[in-house]
């Protein structure tokens, strides 16, 4: 294909891809087939002889539709919404064309400078402490994760590291290794299975903080546990706030916590991963209060604030723990500038993408009003034998949490395009098929 | 913006991203500006109101144009290829619009399906062990992973879990930290830092065994080192071989390594993230004979099979192996067809895009013989005031490395849309610059 192809088939892409989003509500959201499905429809090897792009084209509704998920259509209420938005589209179109590997300054200096910018403009946008912002002195500053389990793990793995060159400074003694088999992490019992997993793969014990009445960790409950395991042997080093949990959207008290982990000079991340949009609007900033005891603090952009996959922000209060906890430097990533910025310190992989222009498309087409409009949507809540029946019947989806121990319908409004009378038929659907299932069970 | 308008500006940006990639050799490979540039020629602040897009699109040659480092100018040599091909530009496009997180097979059936049939394809082309093919019923299989750096740690990972359960079973009463003390896992010293990292990361020693004077790995070399760490009391249980080292693209002899790893029981994990693309030619697939011993393999199509970034391929011969390591399970994440595939439980990350697009676009628009047509290109090699000059000169971008203590200049063909003339030419600008150095030398 030469640029003048490309031209053309762009073009039709782009008819393609507006044709999709415009008419995504008459798709059937959850799709009919079985696992399986696809390795049928195609052939068992790539083709010898290169086909044509017609061909390719009408495999799209043919091969791949058919099995998709449709998580921009307004009938999609499972799991979390997923950004979506005609400039950040746009912007990845970009993105794609430049194609930089942004892993050092020197790789593609706007790449970097446009990130470290738009992390600071977001973090005004939620009235973050000074602390955070990068501006042209500051020690804090933003970045782009993939996603919100990586920005955890991060985090972790930086406190991990700070604790066990503060603990070796007083006692030069003592083994690494060691160390970490004192160290215990905590988070929320509401916490993402991605914290969990975090302090698997840094091989830390990580523990439950049992949560109050609404599904919220509050101080005393972090205190005890913290004095018994002090008591124990154990080093405390970390903890994970969660503003806006995945099962309920439960806020963890972190205005009483934050005080608590700065006085014994534990880390304290919060992961804002889902709720953390809604604090660009004054209204919802008020459940950010606390942020300030934080050393570093995510949500996603690319859930609820219109920018697509992948862009979860991250911002630390110290650049240098993160930095410091996994800087290698090889002569082949060395240049002239090596002080001015190198996302690649502060994210497991070494490659990344110009995933900022996503953000600065998103936030000067939509301006501030635009997006506060965007957040301020409403929401709903509902049972067992009817989530199966709501999912079969293929109107709506919806995926279940557990909630001390209760099996809870979750309802998300997840698309851009979503509006009240796709919730209202949404209810009625769901109202009906309740009553039903409610007239067929026995007196 | 509407439908109706980005279906205009979509159109408006295909022709931009055309012309870009039309003309990159007209525009100076690495860019003038000094840190800090950007920060100035846009606003403190995310604006209040929305801008058109017009406004934005006019800044994308002030603002991000003069600070891009173009890697796909066919005068950048430096660092290493990453791919870009118009079809895969295309496929990224539909990526966008569909926009799913394909985190488990039910979030998206055809997202996880294609990925499975894609990686046998390309497991295909590169004559790998059926092991290492998922089909409808092996138990190896691949996953797109983002980068090399994350296949690494996540090979890292599920052999430190496999090792750990392996040794609990034989004596239950051993706690997971002290055997963790007593792990080591080895590289190549011309290994990519991302090793040194992945070590960190998992908290376990990594060391780095010496190489020969052709920069490899011999069995030996691993042998010798093997026999101190168990004499020392040490776990010796992962062994990561790379073909294709980033300095000096040195093959490790895995023909003499994985016999070693296999009648020791070590994990062998194969990084040929640079080289890998070549042994889809049956010429140089000589070089990964040894594969066979490989518990995991990993290369990057991102780098030299025209897949944009980011598209790292990873295989493992037992999913088990890897999946055993991670899996955390939440009720939110459960569903009907649960052992349909699962793709987070590979990586680090828990949400996913459809990145297998970009790979069947590919492979079908170019065919086999396509891509190792453009697989089919020649390299070069050069020294440090040199070096200085080159870059100053602007007109070609070359990075260094080091070998041996030796400072060597590394001349990597990287753009699609280098010819053998752009090589010439560079050829002629590095001799002129040599020959003048070499006059002002006192003889």
């Amino acid at each position: 294909m030469d640029a003048a192809e490309f031209r053309r088939r762009g073009k039709e892409m782009v008819d393609y891809v507006a044709d999709y989003l415009e008419n995504i509500e008459k798709r059937q959201v959850y799709p009919d087939v079985e696992p399986g499905y696809l390795r049928s429809l195609i052939p068992e090897e790539a083709p010898e002889e290169a086909e044509s792009y017609e061909d390719v084209v009408k495999d799209i509704e043919r091969v791949i539709m058919p099995g998709v998920t449709h998580w921009h259509s307004p009938y999609f209420y499972a799991y979390f919404p997923t950004a979506n938005s005609f400039p950040s589209l746009l912007a990845d179109m970009l993105c794609g064309a430049i194609g930089c590997i942004g892993f050092s300054w020197a790789a593609s200096p706007a790449c970097t400078e446009l990130e470290t910018v738009m992390l600071d403009w977001l973090g005004k946008m939620l009235k973050l402490p000074a602390d955070f912002l990068a501006g042209t002195e500051g020690r804090g500053g933003g970045v782009i994760q993939g996603t919100a389990s990586e920005a955890t793990l991060i985090a972790l793995l930086a406190a991990r590291s700070k604790i066990i060159k503060l603990i070796q400074a007083d006692h030069p003694d003592r083994s690494e290794t060691d160390i970490i088999s004192k160290l215990v992490a905590y988070s929320s019992d509401q916490a993402h299975s991605s914290v969990e997993r975090a302090g698997l793969i840094a091989g830390v014990k990580m523990k439950k903080i049992p949560t109050d009445n609404k599904f919220s960790v509050r101080g005393d409950a972090l205190q005890k546990v913290l004095e018994e395991d002090r008591a124990a042997g154990l080093i405390p080093f970390f903890f994970c706030a969660t503003l806006g949990t995945t099962p309920s959207c439960a806020f963890d008290c972190i205005t009483e916590l934050g005080p608590i982990c700065n006085a014994v000079e534990i880390w304290m991340h919060i992961d804002a991963a889902y709720a953390g949009s809604a604090f660009i609007c004054p209204e919802f900033r008020p459940l950010l209060n606390g942020i300030e005891f934080a050393d570093s603090f995510n949500f996603n952009p690319h859930k609820w604030l219109l920018v697509n996959f992948d862009c979860s922000a991250m911002w630390v209060k110290k650049r240098s723990d993160i930095i410091g906890a996994f800087k290698i430097e090889p002569l082949y990533l060395k240049h002239d500038h090596q002080e001015s910025g190198n996302h690649s310190h502060w994210q497991i992989p070494l490659g990344r993408r110009f995933r900022s222009l996503k953000m600065w498309f998103v936030f000067r087409m939509y301006g501030l009003k635009g997006l506060q409009a965007y957040i301020r949507k409403g929401s709903n809540e509902l049972n067992e034998t009817l989530l199966k029946r709501i999912n079969n019947a293929r109107n709506i989806h919806l995926v279940p949490c557990q909630l001390a121990g209760k099996f809870v319908l979750r309802f998300a409004v997840c698309a851009r395009t979503t509006e009240s009378r796709h919730i209202q038929e949404a209810w009625c659907h769901i109202s009906h098929l309740a009553s039903e299932l409610l007239q067929e069970l026995p007196h």
